[in-house]
């Protein structure tokens, strides 16, 4: 089941009893819903974002919904019926003993709450479509001929490491690594210099395909569950030395942050746009990566914004520093496209398996999603507002990534943040 | 603790009541005992390979060895303590009360047990530590420049894809994929057309690092469970045509076989000889995968063969035939170094964790661990003895890999097969 079109839960008027999810400004209003993980007092738990609250679902949904007994998955907490069941509970008709129940026994503050992963992630693999940040990196590299010659045909991907990836607001300690001298081809083994992040939009896989069983671009979407906020941190010097000819390895392995929050495919619909207008004279995708629902809505507007505070910062007071705003429209591949080329070959997904875009870059300087591109390679620091000058990454610095959606007409959603400060290379965190 | 001295359990004079076990062809001697897991009537057990039979483990371990409740692990099964209650129950001094309990009740015939993989796989790692593949495949693309700068350095590695990984005997489905067409840079998709093996050696982790703290040169191996046999099937022409930049991708997700024996740390002790002999003028390595005693005792003469037999020789009564056989004391790394190197920046290790070694390949032509190095990228075709052609695999060929190790005044040792056998893509096995 497909979510292209907006229904009556993505209706812009509807207000809760829950003033913190009226709120002009929240991530999360009724419209959005967003599912995930945390521990409360020692016990791990699903729970769905509603203004400035965490509701416990489990019980929610054995008082509220349950008909028979069912496990309580997050894939549950994220189905039309809950969706629905919810917005009507929360609606500002509720019934006030209902309100009362809920309040008391079932929101717990968001501001409280130790988010974990919200699955086990049985594989984590990585793309690379944005044709702007590939192009940016080429140029670097390549400045001759940027683009490797299958990059319109397929969207590039790679495996990543699943066992480092870690929730939002866990601490990234610096990576050591080898790395070539000045130019010269003997390594030292040493912390990172070249310390990076990587804006980037994650998606969840809600089923499992059987191993030898391609998923049709027409079906491709039935098996994402939703979206959340990616940082693939990347140590640049060591992956310039070590990816030859296989591709990153040691540079992103040391760790991935996530955002904690899973925005359902459903509650995106309103913000479904055209895949990526090719420009004139690049080749239309091949038969399976095209069909023409996924040229129709197979983009997702989603904005994304990435700020830096240095420690500096901090101890000056000043706010997090807006290093790029980007957009997922963008990409040169849709979600739909990356699922069915990775299963093309017969690659069985399972539940759980998270997948990413790769870094989300757009024309303009201002769009380019990590120091690598915005700064040139170093080439062209970035001043803050403390002074200080950036090439990459120091201790003490905190990259804090927000997304939301916004439309005329509609609610704004949010993606809450995905958050991650480096610890120098010897501190254990 | 590090096996690198044989100890009694290695006396190649000990004698069993299992005939089966003393059979000087056999893969599984008392000196051997390699773990795994299979399905009997319908349960999932824990055995230990002894001759034509499987013991299974847990009730042998109840009876004959708990003192307390204890996990019935596979690490209990591979453990020494366990090792020297069986060669103790097994030997021809048993008790016949012993030997009849056991035989009556415990031992299962191999071939009556369906092996399933022995741990569920967090995270799939093949490296590329043969220079002699390295080598091949680099004077193939770059003949003037065959090795990159680093290769001499670092253990070459990549992420590979977890969910794919298959226990020997299931059926492997010709991937289809995108493909350049000659010389050109426009492709199709179709099924592949070069697809190859590799012959390698896995290793199951046995215990986990923290996110952060890297695993030194010396303590590697306490992370290591035992080996296995690994083939790592590759689609060459979607390969050639999606490896840049970040390395091979559908190429390789479509299946990867092991052998379901995981051949103990302890049961290799005989078997441990130096670390590769650099030649003059190569470096030494860095200090974080330098170690006195690694490059004494770090590398593991295991012999490797590799058979094929077609349909038309299954048909025409033909035995498999030997393409193959090489050495993994030839890598150019050992597995020590493998685990320090993944884990230098950080990068936690879970039990379970599969890692692979990269083809094995030697000196010698029919030391070639793989089709596209045997047939020089299929310029050299191979004759089979039914007269038929091999470039590449074709539908209904088996690829079946063994591995022994063998040591004057000592026992060999066998670790099975992995056997994989190709169906046309576009049957469902």
């Amino acid at each position: 089941m497909s979510f292209y079109q907006p229904n009556e839960t993505h209706d812009p008027n509807l207000k809760s009893w829950l003033e913190s999810a009226n709120d002009p400004n929240t991530d999360f209003p009724l419209q959005n819903l967003p599912v995930c993980k945390f521990i409360h007092q020692g016990n791990t738990k699903i729970g769905i974002a509603i203004g400035d609250f965490v509701l416990d679902f489990e019980p929610y949904y054995n008082m509220f919904v349950a008909e028979r007994f069912e496990e309580k998955s997050l894939a549950l907490a994220a189905s039309h019926k809950v969706r629905k069941k919810l917005i009507e509970d929360f609606s500002i008709n509720a019934s006030s003993s209902l309100k009362n129940l809920i309040s008391e026994h079932l929101l717990i503050p968001m501001n409280s709450c130790r988010f974990v992963l919200p699955f086990e992630i049985g594989d984590y693999t990585d793309f690379y479509c944005s044709i702007f940040h590939a192009t940016n990196v080429g140029m670097m590299l390549r400045p001759e001929n940027p683009l490797f010659p299958n990059y319109k045909w397929l969207p590039v991907g790679y495996h990543g490491r699943a066992s480092s990836v870690v929730i939002s607001g866990t601490k990234i300690k610096r990576p050591k690594g080898q790395r070539r001298i000045e130019n010269g081809n003997i390594p030292v083994f040493e912390p990172c210099k070249n310390l990076d992040y990587e804006v980037e939009v994650g998606f969840f896989i809600s089923k499992g395909n059987e191993l030898g069983k391609p998923v049709s671009i027409q079906e491709a979407e039935d098996y994402i569950f939703g979206l959340c906020l990616v940082n693939d941190w990347s140590a640049r010097d060591i992956q310039a030395w070590e990816y030859q000819p296989l591709g990153p390895f040691l540079a992103k392995s040391f760790a991935t942050s996530i955002s904690p929050f899973i925005v359902t495919m459903e509650a995106l619909a309103p913000f479904r746009v055209p895949a990526f207008e090719r420009p004139e004279g690049d080749p239309k995708p091949l038969e399976y990566l095209y069909d023409e629902t996924n040229q129709k809505y197979g983009g997702i507007d989603l904005n994304l914004e990435v700020y830096i505070q240095t420690q500096k910062m901090r101890e000056e007071g000043f706010e997090p520093y807006l290093l790029s705003r980007s957009n997922m429209k963008d990409l040169y591949w849709t979600i739909g496209q990356m699922v069915a080329h990775h299963t093309s070959n017969g690659c069985n997904l399972r539940v759980g398996d998270l997948i990413a875009t790769g870094t989300v870059s757009g024309r303009n300087k201002n769009e380019r999603g990590c120091l690598l591109e915005l700064t040139w390679r170093g080439s062209e620091p970035i001043e803050l507002p403390t002074g200080e000058i950036r090439r990459f990454l120091e201790d003490g610095d905190e990259i804090i990534m927000k997304g939301y959606c916004e439309r005329e007409g509609f609610r704004r959603i949010g993606f809450g943040e995905c958050r991650g400060l480096i610890l120098p290379a010897d501190q254990f965190n």
